[in-house]
């Protein structure tokens, strides 16, 4: 019954042999690997400008006009510089990760490139860092895809903040839950059926970019809200260190780069060529989405308000009226937003089952589920995402501190492994370009983990700095119990074959009745020596017993256990080990004859003895302890 | 360790001997039996109140004047009359229970009347109305407590009402959870610890109203508050209506008057005497407290206001300042309820060993814990209680209606067996007077079931109409189990010996190791027919195992069985009925190694199949699991 519900709900079990591999051109590996990349784009330009002029509360706007509101707009055309090295920063990164895809056209993650060529600790380093990123992609993507739909309704209605971060956590809730059933049922993710809803968003943005800049060149822009009390001269001390802040808050655009030199080997051949196309066009795409978006917030002069989206502002400005385009953008914003929540349930997965086999997490990870999944890591991430969404009331802004930093440690491990291996193999003919790109990656990416750590340490990223060492510790912990288990059972040596031992079985007995008969027969059955015992709770009982049993006179003798404080466990234990003593390289069985009734509910209605008695004696050698059932027949 | 937790939390375990008794005289009795009766008149008078003029919410009294709250005060002169009504009342009934006392020395509730004088249905119904009712008491008292304790901080600082609300939700689950260990420990009840709150109780309200009613006939009373608004005539219909209304509130007055009658055996000899007489002594006092405290009310104009009650309004208004004598009497308030809720710790759990004994509960409800004290009726109540108290947002008023009518029920079938039980015995010398005195005692109580019925159907009655025959049928449902049950279970006939029987046991291999070994030592123990059984998940492992296995030579044979989904539990199920079917009148037993971790978290990185396959094969005769552990010993 119980099969029968679960193959409702996640669809019949697969055959192992029903996997099949469906080889992607360039643009449908483009729509397969770039939503997570691209939909960075959707909450980057948010978190520049929040760095750079601060965040409007909705109460605020609703009690207040725009112009009273106070922020220092003075900075606000710097965002455009930032978008601009943020756009370099992605370029060296792209161009790094060409030499990763050549190099690795089996798929290369961090932890692969880290585990050949720096060694366990900075792989498992690396593997921490990728697996704490899977999860703040689910948890990050969700709620910017919530914020996207609630931003709709924001401008349509103007409903208060506080319904909606309730509704918001509920509903982002809701959106892991579908996205990890959908997993869970392994529904194989068909390229076509994915890449609508990804072209869809690049197509809005292009064209939402394209018409904005006509119109910022060609007529003046429609209506900019004018700011009162904008300031004016900020030292320059200061204005580099806000520089640095808008531009460690914009590389969250990067996230999800690196997911396509995961993924070579699902590439038509030549694999390796396709794979570095895709990787480039879908760089120039997204910095070409950041830049134009970022450059219509300026010109818009665009501010973040709590509980809109910075797109949803822009098309807005742009479109000059809440027509259906708009609709169009914030829901295909809100679709590729999930698809990259649903990218990381690929990843975390497949990653946790590679360190599960090499002994780095527990082996539960690998099994594969009825419908060829790694479900147990579907469920451990569906979870996790879950409990950041609830602990950091869905706010997007609010998860972004912890997010980027193990984006770009990951990128330093794989660039730094590119480097080791080079110097490695080189010999006579080094590669010298190649190690001067990934160097350079190496070392521009570590410089942003850097400041990624220092500019957001204190709102969030010392999580991050603290889970990374523990989760590193929880690696060489699961590793070490697995390798001295591993150590104590070692193949048995052909001399020792197994014997038949010596064995005492006791049986339990409450009263004589029916439900005790399969017990005592199934005793007789395994051991020469079998000895009923009945532990003394109620004196009344116990006489009627021991007259019922003299009565019966099956030959099986009967030992009776005082209990002064009614305990049934205690005085047993300590007879068992009385028994044990008797002889010496023995077994002592301990039979619990138990009633089974035919609705499962009716066994409530049973004392539990079984239960407590195996527990206490599951960490004692040389002990085992049987259940024999009786069922009734009604 | 576990032990040691548990020794240090609830105390060491207490020998079956220590239980000791002690014999109650009329001033212990009183404060033993008394709390929950007199505990009563901190919220009757409230009851009355609402129902005659309404209540006031906190934010129309912080907001505006008394004077402009517009309640209709035109009746308010009803609570007097009422008070004197719900006298009469209370007086009927302790007469008819001094019959119930005499007839049952051996302590008589309603349940044991109605079953030894009415038969099992009525007796079932009065048991579910009493466990309804012990559950009530402890929501109502408790929530009755705290409302107490925060009305006098409501009066100190005027605090708002939605804070309280949570703020009564918690402390009234601390509360609950407090009284449960403090049972749960079974610290014996010494009588003179609790006589202290109890008659500091009744020392409060007897001063309060000696002075409060001198007061008045002397003095005008202080400042007596001046309301505008008030309307007059009130047809006479609606006046009678008004009146029943009132009088069903205000019987919540009664609630636990029927306890001397349970607990007869507790007192000093001549016991029914010594029982009756504290019966009287105690009707009197309620009596008395309930009529002072409405009078009072009345002459100050006392109107029921949300976050206060009535007893404190009262205490400010007499005592004209908040002076020591207040607190005194607010806390000696919250002393005896939850004094009263506490008694219902000592009722339920021992109702319910005695409705498990009968076969109608769960037996567990008859085990006697380490301390003496039934646990797991304990830990019902208290659950249950915490239920109530959170659904009803700690709210005395809400719980009200769901309460009063369990009470009467059980009171009209206490006096109704009485009846019965005097028309058998009857004969040639009836007792006319007792069956008088009972039949109007039953016929009251049962007018007075209707009305409350009747007039809070839709507020709250409605849930304990459904409840009651819900749990007369479980009760049933029960009891069918347990005797169909035990009619299978009879005694064996004496001809039939259990004898041993043919035997094959499985074996369950991953993967040769000596983890495997134990589990095949102890096969060998138990049977000559000895089989290792292995599931293919990944046909690699399989091959390597039959090549280890045959090199080690061990002479079991080894079969391996194909699992094309992946499953381990399917194809073994299949395996194991085609073994079974091999054999007529035989077992199987599916050994199935299990590595035991020195800690114990280690075990969570091993998969549980054991579990799994124990519960497939739980409901299917004839086949024995035993899991064999290999202990690690690093």
């Amino acid at each position: 019954m119980f099969k029968q519900l679960k193959s409702f709900v996640f669809g019949s079990p697969l055959d192992s042999k029903s996997e099949t591999e469906e080889r992607l051109n360039v643009p449908l590996g483009l729509a397969i690997f770039a939503s997570d990349a691209l939909s960075s784009s959707a909450y980057a330009t948010d978190e520049i400008l929040i760095a750079l002029v601060g965040i409007i509360s909705i109460s605020s706007v609703s009690n207040n006009s725009n112009a009273d509101v106070g922020l220092d707009l003075s900075n606000l055309f710097m965002c455009v510089p930032v978008a601009f090295a943020i756009a370099f920063l992605l370029a060296i990164v792209v161009v790094s990760y060409r030499q990763v895809i050549k190099a690795y056209p089996g798929g290369g993650g961090a932890y692969t490139v880290a585990k050949d060529n720096l060694g366990p600790s900075s792989s498992l380093l690396a593997a921490a860092a990728l697996l704490l990123d899977y999860v703040l992609t689910v948890a990050v993507s969700v709620c910017a895809g919530i914020a996207a739909l609630t931003a709709m309704f924001h401008a349509t209605t103007g409903a208060q903040a506080v319904i909606e971060e309730h509704a918001s956590v509920g509903l982002a809730l809701l959106a892991i839950v579908a996205i990890a059933y959908v997993n869970l049922r392994g529904v194989r993710e068909s390229a076509r059926v994915i890449a609508l809803p990804a072209y869809l968003f690049i197509f809005c943005m292009l064209s939402l970019i394209t018409v904005g800049v006509f119109q910022s060149i060609v007529y003046q822009p429609p209506q900019p809200p004018v700011y009162h009390g904008v300031q004016i001269g900020v030292e320059h001390l200061a204005f580099g260190l806000l520089f640095f802040k808008a531009f460690a808050h914009g590389c969250a655009a990067l996230t999800g780069i690196e997911a396509v030199s995961n993924g070579v080997k699902a590439f038509k051949e030549p694999s390796v060529q396709t794979a570095n196309l895709t990787m480039v066009l879908m760089g120039s795409l997204l910095g070409v989405i950041l830049l134009g978006l970022t450059y219509l917030a300026l010109v818009h002069q665009i501010i973040p308000v709590e509980g809109d989206t910075v797109v949803s502002q822009i098309a807005r400005a742009v479109l000059n009226k809440q027509d259906v385009f708009y609709y169009v953008i914030q829901l295909s914003t809100m679709s590729i937003l999930l698809l990259a929540a649903n990218t990381s349930f690929g990843g975390f997965p497949r990653l946790a089952m590679i360190l599960a086999r090499d002994g780095y997490l527990p082996r539960q990870l690998m099994n594969v589920g009825d419908r060829l999944v790694y479900s147990n890591g579907i469920v451990l991430l569906a979870s996790m995402a879950a409990v950041l969404v609830i602990a950091f009331h869905a706010s997007v802004h609010n998860l972004m501190p912890m997010y980027a930093i193990g984006v770009f440690l990951s990128f330093t491990f794989a660039q730094a492994g590119m480097v080791a291996r080079a110097l490695r193999a080189g010999g006579t003919n080094p590669d010298v370009k190649g190690m001067v790109i990934n160097g350079v990656g190496a070392l521009v990416t570590l410089l942003v983990s850097c400041l990624l750590c220092l500019e957001k340490l204190t709102s969030g990223a010392w999580i991050v700095l603290i889970s990374l060492p523990m989760i590193v510790f929880m690696f060489r912990n699961i590793n070490r119990h697995y390798e001295t288990m591993h150590h104590q059972l070692a193949v048995p040596s052909k001399e020792y074959h197994p014997q038949a031992l010596d064995h005492t079985v006791l049986v339990l007995v409450a009263s004589l009745n029916k439900g005790v008969l399969p017990a005592l027969e199934y005793a007789k059955s395994i051991s020469k020596r079998v000895e009923a015992v009945h532990v003394e709770l109620n004196p009344e009982a116990t006489i009627q017993l021991q007259k019922d049993w003299e009565a019966w006179g099956s030959g099986i003798p009967l030992t009776v256990l005082k209990s002064p404080f009614r305990s049934l466990s205690g005085p047993l234990l300590k007879y068992i080990d009385e028994v044990d003593k008797r002889h010496e390289h023995d077994i002592v069985t301990i039979i619990i004859p138990e009633i089974m009734a035919k609705k499962w509910w009716h066994n409530l209605m049973h004392n539990q003895t079984a239960i407590a008695i195996k527990t206490m004696l599951m960490f004692k050698p040389g002990k085992v302890v049987t259940t024999i059932r009786y069922h009734l027949s009604e």
